[in-house]
């Protein structure tokens, strides 16, 4: 058998591929490296599964480590001593120094997994049926957290009705003069509204496939407010924007809410290994023995480097190099949006969850293809496909950033010839 | 914080920690150990996740090889050298030697993931939105999979309406008398039966969760007929069934039937690292590139490992072994059931896939406990959890084979003392 | 305009008559006349509505009476004078002397919408939301009805998915090999079986529009005897079987159970105008006051004829001349299925409700054809329509009875010719 | 059984006799009285259902010799004379003079019958499942028009999920500051929006039970558009508003909009007696013959009322007759607000289908009694039922009328003393 195995045998499904014709072998920090050699800068990091580079030293060392000692590897819901060190870890350097206390439940390892519990937990907390949801929202492909997914192409794919879903304006949807926070209360609010009160209320606090939406201080506020108000569980999805993405660990942070069910998966593991999460205030903790359940929720690979990875946290070190990267990452884009006004529209997102907002789906692909052909991996994302993901590891080094900035300005710069 | 990391800060929905209340480090082949250094053998495997025992070196070898050498890790479903190894392997020690031809798709990792891809795409195909699915079928946790599950405290705690599913009786239910095949027949041919035709019939060969019930020969090429006649796509969870567990790779290579999609996932990386696949009759895969994703889908360690589980897979003398212990178990049981007809009704399931029918939940409860005491890891499964599930690593050498087995005589033995 | 105003200005829907293509004025008894003055016998009675025949003259006169008075007619659910006599007279002549006690509550006045109350009330009582239903069953066209009925043909114009309602194989069904009640008890006793608890087990006691199937009295004991252990609401839809249609005032009365909601309408009014009612067990009569509303509820033009209707049943002549009619039938179809073997596979049915279950839809279309042609008016049931329902009305002559038999002896006769 | 039938045997759902408690029996135009021969002026007129007053006897007049020469009263969907006669006036009085050519269907004779057929038929034709509806709306009791409705206390009571809505704000809801219209458009273009485009979109042109809200001219005329555009099914619910209850024959004739489907009951007999049409563009007539049913369609009673009913719409002085008296009604209530600031906040709806929107529920119920008291019946509606509803017949005489508003008067007078 040659190399085109993946025509010859894998599903049409397969889409990144398509986009970044090549096939990859190695991968370190913010670069990866095809067959013949030749480097990429990684803008894209695993759709921000890769927030601390890849094969991160620091993270991988106990990993392997613990797999040359023969250690346990999978353990269902067991009693592991990886599993303990990880969770003494997250306690002690992510959530206590954040003044958080959530317990922690242990779902299968992807993010969708991660949604489906705490929409199920919320549900069972509340003896309520429906879930409210965002415009241009994205939650995962499993028919429950589609269903409050916003994009048609995918939740279409599921081809079932989704139900039990009541979808509302995101912040500054459709545009800044609708007060979405005014209407969701009040439909919430008045019985002929044709609304019914919801088990949760679910949001990502950047919406990322939606388009890089960051939500205002004053909406988050408000919508926990509401849900306060109304006895709705408040779930924020943190699988994409969390664990570390926008310089803070959690998104929220700088908003000063506090959720009553935070969902982390993604960049939680710091190595790619598959490991989600779902933090729930302990109140809320209702689950029954082996109500939830999921083979690879004991993912004690994961468990290692997820270690790792908070440990990183409690150093003020990384902190500080984090936020300087971000604010290095941002003034990169002003320049850019200044530079290009023809072609950019609007920044979007925050820190370095970044996004480009462009003039069109068909820039945005001319400016991914030249830019790969030049050795950067972007992406793009919104309902038109026509922002630009700006994703570096947030361990990217000064060098890595400027230069895959470096060819995206010249990937923009020669659209004046296209 | 001490070492009770897990009653202050783990969700309440943790089981199986507190059936095995130890805390487990190391692990190899059948045998895991806990912090005290005392052995337990497994006859639990991660619930079928672990097929080929812990840390079995000819899987761990090249993986640890692989992340030494700063190999990609998470590539989402972009090119990789590992992923086209693992195609490659898959092709041809799995699916050429045994005459099937499917293309393959990356899911999610876990099997719930891959449930709900093949769930979709059957939907997709047919343009139909239900599906059929049995008495006693477990399919996972995420909304579409519980939605075909039938055990009512994992469905409920979905806290939604299960939609579209047509339930029906598997074989032998409730009774042989009962003529299943026929029932479902004509629900599908009349059109006054108030059964709309499904877009799929989903299926498990031997169903684990359900209590070890195995199909017949016969009542599976009359399903793969019904599903022919009337345009149904004909799906196969082979999650814990398949990947080895029945002494075959594949658990419905017996029954001679060739089904539209089968999943897989549990066992396949071999390592216990998530990975799943579907596999899917060419002409039915119309997928749109995109249309189904996953961050986790691209988890080359896993793909490393089970590329060398399935070059086993070549090798007669592996194959076998396994065929060797599958009869040396097979044996066991047959004299264990012939010992204590007072507790054990029936043996159930087949090859490595095994079960006792035990004569109530409480003696499955009190034989779990005084086998865990003496160092042996089982489960119980079925609607009232009266079944002992017996589930060795299909690589388990005859010492500890027969050592299992003669805790469990042991711990069946010492009930006349209860 | 001319007179082909049907044809120009009704919608394609319509199809009796396209079955019947003349324009009918004048009806009396078990006779209605065409334009021309052609008379025919009334096989059919507005589906089961004119069991007093046309224009009864015990039942109309006092309603000409009333609205010659300029009496109320419609009056909501304000009390009125002729409610009150019509409450009084069901009690007295057709509750009390059958030793039934419901409470009576006035929906919509058609069918569906009593069965849209009784799935409501039990819903609201058990706090479930799933209903058991038949194959074959028919219930009604609007969503919740709709959702209960069996036929693929009705079903599927309601354009989405039918909800909730789990499907279960009626009395004999497919065959009487398959002992459907022991199977409804299972699957609602096995917490594996992938069926909830439904609010409602909804019935009737013999299949109109699905073939003429009769329930059995140890089978309809059973299904009792099944929702009284579960607590599950047992609903007999009556609207085609009951207010006299099976020579008994309620089908279910020689059965011997006593349901817990009775949904009565088509014949209930006695004249053909639109009333319904549910019957209610004292103590599920939780609806709040103005919960389930309807504007047309108040129809004292039928409140009178209805209780005219009630009176009848007060009278021993009546009854027996009624019973004395059953059994002529019942003897004239005898003879038909002795001497048609060819033609007829099956009487079917229970008294005054008798259908002929033929060797082929095409011979059924046929004899209706050749006995419209003749002067009389027949309907066929049954998923393949291969039934000929017999719906004289209860109150008609031996002298029109005996001619309607004739001529559908003679258009079976003619057959042979065909 | 003496006089409190009521209590003991009607169920506890019955609301409008606790409101207005006595026992009616006469009643022509405007005026009922009650068995102590208490006459009240009806501003209620059976929600609507008597335009035309009661016993009307341009109406009855027909009805009446139509019943004494025992002409046929129920006949399916079979023609008869007086269908015929209803078809061609409804033709030649109602839709040609208005410049509309729909095809005529006959569903069950409620007004949700009606309903039910316009959205299934809505589904039929778009292939897709949801509908849209609006904050408020009130379509009906069974469940496909509960659906769509809007309040809470009634939704509920259907006890299942509400599927297949897609809720929208109504015209100037939650206030004017809000663009609902935009709103929409948005959510129907935007692929990220999470709103999956429509079958049809329902509504009412004035919502009755939702507060008397009247719809813009400018909004109905886009919500046309916006269904144009996107190939959504108009379907205008006129069951309270039409049927001359705004003063024109439908709600709709002023705003000079076309929809797709109307919905007409309730006055559309003209004397109480339960009948329903659904109009249809013709080539949205897609109908299979008898894919939609229902017993009392053919109700010969109201075709012949109907009939006559629609013959005075061709009589100029009736026209103008109903004009006039609505300027008298608004002249009225403009003077009510006026006189009554601290009670009354807003003078609701238009023509003859007026409210008035009051301070505080409370009120409402205080002036109710008392008008009541009085020799009036009123209604309120509304969320809060805080809008005490105006309905007085098409046909009051000036001297009913200004009797009624005199009682309303003093109600509200006497609320000083309150």
């Amino acid at each position: 058998m040659n190399g085109d195995a993946f025509t010859a045998h894998e599903s049409n499904v397969r889409r990144y591929c398509r986009a970044f014709p090549t096939v990859f072998t190695k991968a370190l920090g913010a670069t990866i490296w095809d067959e013949t050699g030749k480097p990429f800068i990684d803008f894209l990091v695993g759709s921000g599964a890769l927030n601390y580079g890849h094969n991160n030293p620091d993270i991988m060392a106990p990993a392997i480590e613990y797999l040359v000692g023969e250690n346990i590897l999978l353990s269902l819901d067991m009693h592991t001593a990886a599993k303990r060190d990880f969770i003494e870890g997250f306690v002690d350097w992510i959530l206590k120094p954040r003044g958080l206390s959530y317990k922690i439940q242990f779902p299968g390892p992807t993010g969708t997994n991660a949604n489906e519990a705490a929409l199920a937990l919320a549900r069972k907390c509340t003896g309520r049926s429906s879930v409210m949801a965002f415009t241009n929202a994205f939650h995962g492909m499993s028919l429950g957290s589609l269903a409050v997914s916003g994009s048609a192409s995918t939740r279409e794919q599921g081809g079932v009705a989704r139900h039990d879903v009541i979808r509302v304006p995101y912040d500054g949807y459709p545009s800044q003069a609708f007060d979405s926070v005014s209407y969701i209360d009040c439909i919430l609010s008045d019985p002929g509204s044709g609304i019914e009160k919801p088990a949760a209320i679910i949001l990502e606090i950047i919406q990322a496939e939606g388009g890089m939406n960051a939500a205002s201080t004053a909406w988050l506020t408000e919508i926990q407010r509401i849900c306060r108000t109304h006895g709705i569980v408040f779930i924020v999805d943190d699988i994409q924007a969390g664990a570390g993405r926008t310089g803070d660990f959690f998104s929220f942070e700088s908003a000063k809410i506090e959720p009553d069910i935070v969902c982390l998966s993604k960049s939680l593991s710091g190595s790619g290994s598959p490991l989600s999460i779902v933090l729930i205030r302990p109140d809320l903790d209702i689950w029954k023995p082996g109500e939830h359940s999921g083979t690879f929720r004991g993912n004690n690979f994961a468990f290692v480097t997820a270690g790792a990875m908070c440990k990183m946290w409690s150093d003020r070190k990384f902190t500080a190099g984090v936020e300087r990267t971000a604010l290095r990452l941002q003034t990169h884009l002003d320049r850019l949006v200044a530079k290009f006004p023809r072609y950019i529209e609007q920044k979007r997102g925050r820190g370095l969850m970044a996004g480009l907002k462009c003039r069109s789906p068909a820039l945005v692909g001319r400016v991914h293809d030249v830019a790969f052909e030049n050795g950067l991996l972007i992406e793009s994302s919104g309902p038109n496909r026509d922002v630009i993901k700006v994703l570096p590891p947030i361990t990217i080094t000064d060098a890595e950033l400027d230069r895959g900035i470096t060819i995206l300005d010249h990937a923009l710069q020669e659209q004046d010839n296209a």
